[in-house]
């Protein structure tokens, strides 16, 4: 068993234009199978881009508004997430902060509502 | 982009004898790479048993306590994480109530403390 912490005194500022008011808390190494926990601050905002990897969002604390590859936000609060598939556009931002787990693997899927 | 809710009202309790007091919430289905949300209710436990593959539990509320390989328990509360090997025995319980993300997949790996 090997102990990690994704508080915000774990979390770094990544050098990324598209980064506004965010710090990155990492859970795994950059490899196949990645996982973060991003934290933005009010006004923060992850820019419109690709997803490089299927991806799941999953938000932890606060709210904020996600899009998707048809440019419309909607909102999104603790205890929701978002799919988005590879090469998917699509953007994050929050007036009031946001927690969120980033999940990143090959072969990732969504499960189906019950 | 789908979206997935974790809360409560959209977890199950599985039925598996080594759960006590737990529901789950899934983020992925249970392909190579799984993610889901665990709540453990107060007393709740998920007994000894082995990972099956690599895997990270990260502690999103409350707090407990979790064993690894050695069976020796450590506390844990919101905003740290722990990884176990495939095959390592481990437990987690909670006097107070706790809500874990874990994920397992094959070549998981944690990040290094910084």
């Amino acid at each position: 068993m090997e102990r990690l912490s994704f508080g915000v005194e774990n979390a770094f500022t990544p050098r990324d234009d598209r980064l506004e008011g965010v710090t990155v808390a990492p859970l795994t190494p950059p490899t196949a199978v990645r996982a973060a926990v991003f934290h933005l601050a009010p006004g923060g905002r992850i820019a419109r881009h690709p997803a490089v990897l299927p991806q799941i969002l999953a938000v932890l604390e606060g709210e904020g508004h996600v899009s998707g590859g048809d440019g419309s936000f909607v909102p999104i609060a603790a205890g929701e997430a978002v799919f988005w598939s590879a090469g998917e556009e699509h953007e994050t931002l929050t007036d009031s902060g946001l927690t969120v787990l980033v999940i990143e693997a090959e072969g990732l899927s969504p499960a189906r509502a019950s």
